[in-house]
């Protein structure tokens, strides 16, 4: 279980969702208060947008809260759209290929959550990618590998339709091996353009998501835990839920990967 | 504050401590229960006697949980005198020159604790050192300097009184300065044959020291909080000792600083 | 290109090749002198066996001449059977998972060399391999691949047949795809008994390979690259040749892929 | 010996001098032609400034070529004022508090040289510094005692007066420990307004310094060796130089380490 923020609005400072607020990311990735563990040590990464279309990625493998050339930048770069992510590690060494956000063209994406028997699924999933994103592979976790099939499953073209096919997927290949699918997945991901999350489990755990807007600079932020920050109503966000942020507004619906794979 | 283990007695490997007991050192590394915060994750460190006279020195700052060289140098590495220690940093940056144990010639030291008002300290303690020891200074803790402190005031000789005058030179200086003397200090150091130890403090609150042996290796265990580890009973140090292990036999004397630095 | 050097015989510090010799392997880290490029700087590791089945390993990503912890290792950590390599990157990130050797159960495994059109093969030849070898993938190199196609054609029970076949089915599956079949392969491996080597390529151009041997230590040393050692005379191992060194002798044998491979 | 580059000028992303160019400071920290070793994978920093006063900071160990953050980082930020470095190390571990650049509020500063018989003077030279100077000493190299020498003798009232003084105040304190004063400093500094550099030695080999100007982004570049970049033309920077860079205008005075010294 990691714990991660993203922010779509006005430009301002990584910082502000990073460091300022009382139980900031950098808090939780010591003291997360809603998580399985306390402690999210096992590395961090932060994916921003700026003046190009792919985002600035920055990951390394200290704990968040140790990392003085996070705090550096996070105090100097603003952006109006980005992801921030700590990592609590269930699978893959702590390695910067392991770290959270992934980035692939102007798509980047991170992750809190996990794919039950996934020595079993590895394999039959990977295989599924297109050479491209096969050789895109550097790090081993079951993260990165559902970020490269929504590539697969087209990402760039229906994101709601992409990740519903790929949790159906992964849950076709867990039922074809004898396993019953099991998935949590609370991501979120951004083509640089626009924000989108998803609050996802096959069982009643969905890990936890909650959003809240702030009118003066017209900005949602999406969290794993709320920031204590006096500013924001923190609302929680329904499991099977889809979000999409665009202008300042978010719009959740229902995410259900039957209907919406079937579309894509 | 930190969590430690030092060792002396037959060979054993290193993860006999470090890694196999429940509540080991590397669980202690993100769950201890006797310091302030059960997170021990700023780097680690371990030092151990083979064949040579100066000690083997691995150091990293990965959070010991998350470190595989670790977890093999620990199953393969056999000694008969070590320290191992995980690192909660109050002062410093998480970098290998500031992580634990430190090592000079044939001496070995690690701590948990702190010097109060340490900015106000820093020179005049580092004043005191020749110039040998001031330039082997790689780091910016109050532990490295309370070390090379020792090493300046005759740990060759008469490691108690050493560490009795370092301890009550850091209280004149404090004085001499406005302020009040305040040092907390749970240390272990080895020459290389014995293995020392000191529970001491300016206040009631003394760094946790307990200590146990194993017949059957001829060995003593010293740790900041016990292992749970059946074949050993776990008895507190009390505050204010100077702990000698030799030979299989540990000897607690009441650690003095007024009447040891005399001595000195 | 990398540089490595191997060992077999009576146990010395592993100093006495890494640090010690002029042109010592370190040395080589920053002056190699017969590879494409002097700097093998991309990390580092060594492979040793001591008192258990499975060997000792110690990889990190800085340039092996600037890493205080390997030069404290090397000269505490003494061993009859090691290997040693730095890293020249071609494919993958400097990340610990990338750097040799690779180790699996008793199996240790470095390589100097590399595998042509990697993007078109890496995912053929990852299918070859059984599901728990397939899993045991953690990093994004040729040379890990080789690797565990060897143990999955049959490491344990013929290391030359395994290793034949392993590129006789780089070579075929690169036909298949319509590209010419290349690569250059001068690897070092051992079960922990018995030390081996192959030198081959699919063109003129073998990465070099010599050995030499100390009578008296009953010594093998396998290198990239002589070190300046005057006791020992350097020997150049010829292309195409599998090397077998166990109990102070080295046996050479030609190295056919098809011969080889056919007989497993 | 190091390598570095500094940027004034209008806004330009960090790559165009540290990845984009032929021969490049990423090529440089390989492949440098005009310094004592063509290595410099010791660490490597930037500090740029952009809408803060005080200037970000990013610092590493790997070598620059290896780094994917600061290639990410290069490829994002733009600054009209901005520090690269690499490192060759000759004192100091590689680690992040010894890399350059060094920060302090809004001042920055690399560095390229060395101080002679610096064991004999890092003790009077950190003496002379007030306490907060002196407390902000992470790690161990001559040149962050230079970089803070000079804020304690008034960087910020008169720069070349504070580095005449810092470089003057060495060599009384080498000859007062009858050492033969010797200093190679090939300096960039700034305040966040103005780019500053000096080449200076005490003796005939003061390190290299070019510059050039792009009139297009009204620009000035400062480096220990040219890249090869049709569009400017390379000047190579005299001995004994202070160079003042503003608004697009480089001016060159003689850098008097007497005269300058006493007007301070």
């Amino acid at each position: 279980m990691c714990r991660w923020a993203a922010y779509s609005g006005d430009p301002v400072y990584l910082e502000d969702l990073i460091l300022s607020p009382a139980h900031s990311l950098i808090e939780q990735s010591h003291h997360a208060r809603q998580a399985k563990t306390p402690i999210n040590g096992d590395g961090f990464g932060v994916a921003w947008y700026g003046d190009r279309d792919e985002p600035g990625l920055y990951r390394d493998i200290l704990p968040a809260w140790a990392d003085r050339n996070l705090e550096s930048l996070a105090r100097q770069i603003r952006s109006g759209l980005f992801l921030a992510h700590v990592r609590a590690s269930t699978i893959g060494e702590t390695s910067r290929v392991n770290c959270h956000p992934f980035v692939m063209g102007n798509w980047s994406f991170m992750h809190n959550g996990q794919i039950g028997d996934f020595a079993v699924l590895r394999r039959p999933l990977e295989l599924a990618l297109d050479d491209t994103l096969y050789n895109a592979r550097t790090g081993s976790t079951d993260s990165e590998i559902l970020f490269l099939l929504a590539l697969q499953f087209g990402l760039d073209k229906d994101p709601q339709a992409a990740f519903a096919r790929t949790i159906r997927f992964v849950g076709d290949e867990a039922r074809k091996r004898g396993v019953t699918p099991f998935i949590r997945f609370t991501a979120a991901f951004s083509c640089g353009r626009r924000l989108f999350a998803i609050r996802y489990a096959s069982d009643e755990h969905a890990p936890t998501l909650f959003w809240a807007k702030l009118e003066s600079c017209r900005s949602i932020c999406l969290v794993s835990e709320p920031f204590e920050d006096a500013s924001r109503q923190w609302q929680p966000v329904p499991p099977s839920s889809f979000v999409t942020v665009e202008d300042g507004n978010l719009s959740l619906t229902p995410f259900c990967i039957e209907k919406a794979a079937r579309a894509a």
